[in-house]
């Protein structure tokens, strides 16, 4: 079922293939007959994967509008992913802090009477047992929750449609997932995720009807299309990072960034609506729940950082990236993948009592007991333990005692111990089947770098400058680390300025930043890119690979193409739809000879065979009720397999007339158009679809998306991608 | 001279056509004979706009690529962007202190002596001097750089070349006039020829030449094109904003909302580099002039202010449309506008002097001396003049002091009468022909009113609660003031936030915002777009006329199509460039019979005539050096006029071939493409042309940029503008 053959094409006096060494490799692993595991080979793009359309279909059907319920559904979307994130940060906080009140006890306990072993214990199995439900929740229940969600996000808004990403079912798994890591003490973030969660939300808002649910409330039907549904998306998703940073701009840029393709004035002003509600509620109940609003506010200094961070992020990617390639081979039963978490859990535990058990690093206890849950150990009476300040706690209190706490507080051993061993956490734990996210381990771990830098510099330097502050260094290092993994800048730089509320920072950041990717790239790209390629997804970058400006329109076609007549007869279109070596979704209709004049999607042929239009039924039954834009949409977004449509052998016999229901104007190229040019119309006009004609407007190729995602700059010049059916 | 005719176009059994009043106004208007007159009128598009194109050249000709420098300018641009904002800063708080100072001994002198009329005509006199100054250097050096420039840098975005706009004789005049007209007291901020003077600087940089030092650097020469030309002065507007205001995320999102067609991630992120650049070092060379970096910072609490302030801003803008149609028709001597110029800042000075004169509202001087000039006049000792704090002070500081002055220290009579006269003093200011801005003055105003409901509503409930402080209601006030006047609401809504520093004011003011626009669009357009209207100029908004989809390709071309030949004798080219009548700026290239195979552009016509490429020359002289992409970028922006390039009659008679040159892959669309849908293709790409084919792909149609301008919707339904020369 592999249907991909190795194309070396020889175009213009040059050859690009792929590497022989990985080819066989794949080859190989094919040969064993486990298809699951050959999307580890970063050479493939899947074809399970589809295309969003984001072109408005245009035909003969009369159209709709619908201009203020946007911003209804935009506010709800806001004001939804608000509370969620709210209910995620009270439950984590609150079961938290059980946790931490039980394992001190028993601490302090067991430091008088002896058996610590005890402690530990204790420890261990409440984490497994918190890991334990979110990854079977993940790993058996709906495994596209596991992890960050932002590269499914970031493909989503991209243009790909990634299976089962924004139903309600996962967004459950992802909220309670979540909430078990975080608590399960695992070494990971919130954020993520409720990037994820408001991308759901504002899918299952906008299209007012929930599959899992089976409940259609008949509202909002009219954004019941891909267009719609992605506004909605990129709206849900600032939504997420508003409510996770507090960064309402941030989140609009995310958002931008990630997904946006023609500039629309009227959406960025909707997402930003979003984003503001989202921030705002969130603040609302929160400072209803307990009255200090706890915000990374630190008064002004500018200093420009440190460059070597991206060096850091790369390596992190690396690891990252061989653990998921084993992960993807080895490790994909759900029953391996919740004991590998179990195994994490008690892993992390395990190291972090022994670092705070050898650790000699007693600091004395604040006058106003600002410190969560000091623990005393071995510790001088009115000094508590300067590790177990770090690693028994949530992350969240961790980044913040690291940028706020007094120069002292920590001293650089244990900075230094603990950047290493929580280095290595954080890139064994993502990934794993649990819903977690990078971006507050990274920030912990650059934190605690950049704080060792601080400490460091200043005792090198004279002391009691306005230089000596470490919680600047930890900002610094934290910015670094999180850019040098994930490669967002600008976006980043909006969140990171926005979270500490202070525009004098700026500057620094996005220097350190820039530096980081620029780094960073050098060795391994991000790593949202790189899960992204795992997973074989077409993606559609920025621009068209630098060097594929010889390559033209006529080259870059993968299959030859299918046309329908104007008039064709059902049986033709039964047989196209239902030949699965091609799984085409958009058809150029022509009329003879070859004479472009319109272009019809699958979606839409299903659904006129399902209704059987057809010109015969049409006369005998006059009275008959003509198709509607409503019965397109009613089938939206899964419409059914064609396998599932029962057409009779008369019906095979008779025709369809596809003038009413096929676009007229579709774009067209011609066919020297060069790639970077095709590239360009598609990512401006979010096409899913472009019809090459030749000279006599006669269809010559039709691209699609996957045609163009196929192109990639390799480290051997421009590289093609096999397509594969997995 | 005026080649307009009233086309009546009977399409589809819809008729539209211009008010007959008005066509009626400017035909009188014309048989008077004053063709300068004529584009008071709305219903007018000038043709002497050409519209830049952002769409790449892709010929035969090797192309070249510079990277890395982009960043390069992107910093030049921040760095000196911010340098010029400091320098205006430094040199108006040194010039008004010097005058204040000065006008306060006497006053003080006076209020004992006897005599404050002379006080009065020193104060005149010292005002009108500045704004005299200010109003010849506009009206008779560089009559754009007067306003506030922010119309013409939309329209450049937008795509269309305003001439003379970013010169450099521009800039020097702008930034010395706003220093005049701000330190002449006008009601002007300078906060919006800053974005001007941002652009100004990019245009110059980017190109690395100036015509009017006539200095050519020979840096950056790949940079002399229409594309990056654009995206230099999108970043360098974004620079002015962000140094203006201290919002370098808002002035990305000004140049974004303004500007951008098609989403460029590198473009976006150069962008933000350039505004964090030019707000560092504003802050930088600021803070080392004094030491205290004034930033509207106040604590948090959130309202959410009222509603009523889109009507205040649709009056200002009826207001000054009124102003401005009657400026047109009657104030165009430069003479006539300095005098006006003076006799405003006269009766500025007049009324300000009244107002003080007469007001009885003393205020005890604070215990630290905050008051900058105070005033004592006839209070007693110990106290000062309140209405003199507003009005004797720079607009900047007078806002500040509204935001942040303690509850008691306006009363409401003060306030009222302030707002009055300074909502009619601005009015009366804005369109002057000095540089200057409209920001601070609406933020004045704005500030004025909403701090007088503040204390209103506080004397209604119960005073000491927290929704009793009136600096946060002159926050609300001012936000829905200036919304209301100019109606960008996205971007402004970040440039508040970011400059009064702090998100929670975000939802507040974004809700106000969009109140005010909703509110004022009923009424009036935002003041820029009236500006930009009462010029006539060709500008495209996001999206095609609501009522458009039924208007084809076919029914919106202006003019019949002009096409070459791919082989094209040079005496045809010619004429057809020469042909005033039709002047058109692209050409279709077709094979016979009337197939596309290419477009040329006249830019390109005209460097190949200069150079003489003709097929016989070359023959003739075979070393003759080919020609290179330099030799288009080196005639760049300025090509002669075909009226300067001698070809004698013999050279009327060879042939030139277009195939090395032309463009051989336009974009086209076919017939019966609805306007929306080229409109899309337009705004997404930022073309300039777009030719349209039938079935055959035979040429029928070449759409311009003004072809798309020309409909808007009016109040009648779709309305037709019509084209004049002038």
């Amino acid at each position: 079922n592999i249907g991909f053959s190795c194309i070396c094409s020889e175009v213009r006096g040059r050859c690009w293939s792929v590497d022989p060494l990985l080819s066989s490799s794949y080859l190989l692993q094919d040969s064993r007959g486990r298809p699951k595991e050959i999307p580890h080979n970063e050479k493939l793009l899947s074809l399970k994967y589809e295309s969003l359309d984001y072109d408005n279909i245009e035909n003969q059907l009369p159209a709709e509008g619908a201009p203020c319920l946007r911003w209804v559904v935009c506010g709800l979307i806001g004001f939804l992913t608000g509370l969620v994130a709210c209910c995620i940060d009270i439950v984590v906080e609150e079961m938290a802090g059980l946790k931490y009140k039980v394992i001190k006890e028993n601490i302090v306990k067991s430091t008088e009477a002896g058996g610590l072993s005890i402690s530990l214990i204790l420890w261990a199995v409440l984490n497994c047992a918190f890991v334990m439900v979110g990854a079977i929740m993940v790993a058996c229940f709906e495994p596209i929750a596991g992890g960050s969600g932002i590269p499914q996000i970031k493909c989503y808004l991209n243009g790909v449609k990634i299976p089962r990403v924004v139903r309600l079912k996962t967004l459950v798994v992802k909220v309670l997932g979540v909430m078990c890591s975080v608590v399960g003490g695992l070494a990971v973030g919130k954020e993520g995720p409720m990037i994820h969660s408001g991308a759901v939300i504002a899918a299952g808002v906008s299209q007012g009807r929930s599959t899992s649910l089976k409940r259609d409330f008949k509202m909002f039907e009219y954004f019941r299309r891909d267009t719609e549904k992605r506004d909605f998306v990129s709206a849900g998703a600032a939504a997420g990072v508003s409510a996770a940073f507090g960064a309402p701009v941030g989140g609009v840029l995310f958002s931008l960034e990630e997904g946006a393709s023609f500039w629309n004035q009227m959406l960025t002003w909707r997402i930003f609506f979003a984003s503001m509600i989202s921030t705002f509620t969130l603040n609302f109940f929160l400072s209803i729940y307990h009255h200090k609003p706890g915000d990374l506010s630190n008064p002004g200094l500018i200093n420009f950082g440190r460059f070597e961070s991206g060096f850091l992020g790369a390596l992190f990617n690396v690891l990252n990236y061989w653990l998921t390639i084993f992960r993807i081979r080895y490790v994909h039963r759900p029953f391996l993948q919740v004991i590998e978490a179990m195994l994490v859990a008690a892993v992390t535990v395990a190291v972090s009592f022994t670092m705070i058990y050898f650790s000699t690093d007693c600091q004395p206890l604040g006058p106003e007991h600002s410190e969560e849950y000091p623990l005393q150990l071995f510790c001088a009476d009115g000094e508590y333990n300067s590790m177990a300040k770090i690693f028994f706690n949530t992350p969240e209190r961790s980044v913040r005692s690291l940028f706020h706490s007094q120069p002292g507080t920590y001293n650089p051993l244990t900075l230094g111990l603990f950047t290493l061993t929580y280095f290595l956490l954080a890139c064994w734990t993502y990934g794993l089947s649990v819903s977690a996210g990078v971006f507050i381990p990274s920030l912990l771990i650059g934190a605690a770098w950049g704080r060792l830098c601080g400490i460091l510099l200043a005792s090198i330097t004279s002391s009691g400058s306005i230089w000596a502050d470490p919680g600047k260094y930890a900002l610094i290092g934290a910015a670094a680390q999180l850019g040098g993994i994930v490669r967002m800048t600008l976006s980043l730089t909006v969140i990171m300025v926005e979270a500490t509320g202070n525009v004098t920072y700026g500057l620094p950041i996005m220097l350190v930043l820039m530096t980081a990717k620029i780094v960073g790239d050098y060795f391994q790209e991000g790593l949202y890119d790189i899960h992204i390629k795992l997973q074989s997804v077409p993606f559609l970058h920025w621009e068209a690979p630098g060097t594929s400006h010889w390559l033209t329109a006529r080259e870059v076609m993968s299959s030859p193409v299918t046309c329908l007549n104007r008039i064709e007869k059902v049986g033709t279109i039964v047989d196209i739809l239902s030949d699965t070596s091609t799984n085409h979704n958009g058809f150029p209709v022509v009329v003879k000879p070859a004479k472009l004049c319109g272009l019809i999607l699958r979606s839409q042929l299903i659904v006129l065979l399902k209704h059987k239009v057809f010109v015969e039924l049409a006369r005998s039954r006059l009275n008959q009720r003509k198709l509607q834009l409503k019965d397109f949409r009613d089938a939206y977004p899964r419409f059914p397999p064609i396998q599932s449509i029962h057409v009779s052998q008369d019906e095979r016999e008779c025709m369809m007339d596809l003038t009413e229901f096929m676009n007229p104007t579709p774009y067209t190229v011609p066919l020297d158009t060069s790639l970077p040019r095709v590239f360009k119309l598609f990512r401006a006009l979010g096409l899913r679809h472009l019809v090459v004609a030749d000279d006599e407007n006669r269809v010559s190729v039709c691209l699609c998306y996957d045609d163009l995602a196929r192109y990639h700059l390799g480290k051997h010049g421009l590289e093609e991608l096999h397509l594969a059916q997995t």
